[in-house]
């Protein structure tokens, strides 16, 4: 820790920490309405590698986010789905979509 | 542009680009009360270099988020603060630093 109080000057940079990346916002997002299998989340989340989804599922495991279930069935069946943490993430984020969806025109003007 | 419907896959893909990175969303809280100078922007922004911090306002200055006022005094008094944009931009982030502030224990925990 860098210094008292932790390493994060505000709860906006402690949340940022957690979803950092071009991917995690789309992964919280692709599980909004309910456990998705592996196979059904990439193709959710265009444009992303299987390494890349493997490892941000990870952190987002890792970080009490994301919970992956297995079942024991031939073949395994593996679903993710948000934790009640990732959830309450995930509803925090909801007005910063919003914001972006109705600004959409002038995002893509400037930097799309 | 990536596809029909522009380069992103949704609104907070968009918001997400508009923030990108370790410095925005700390620029942004920064200049949440008002008109801020350089100087005193840098001292807010802890650990942020000069040259980061000038790149970065660019980029927020080019997207419409941050507006730069250059007073003609001597010395020259150079002021930033955030647009009606990016007054919403900062409103819409609220949230998600309410989200960071209440589970900042957790966040440290898993990944401080």
């Amino acid at each position: 820790m860098a210094k008292i109080g932790g390493p994060y000057a505000c709860g906006l940079d402690a949340a940022a920490d957690v979803i950092d990346g071009k991917w995690k916002p789309r992964i919280l997002w692709a599980l909004h309405y309910g456990p998705v299998r592996f196979g059904e989340l990439r193709r959710k989340v265009a444009g992303v590698s299987e390494k890349m989804l493997i490892q941000q599922l990870r952190e987002l495991e890792h970080d009490g986010i994301v919970h992956r279930e297995i079942y024991r069935e031939v073949p395994p069946k593996v679903e993710y789905s948000l934790t009640d943490l990732g959830q309450s993430l995930n509803e925090a984020l909801l007005p910063l979509g919003d914001w972006g969806e109705k600004h959409m025109a002038h995002i893509v003007a400037v930097r799309g």
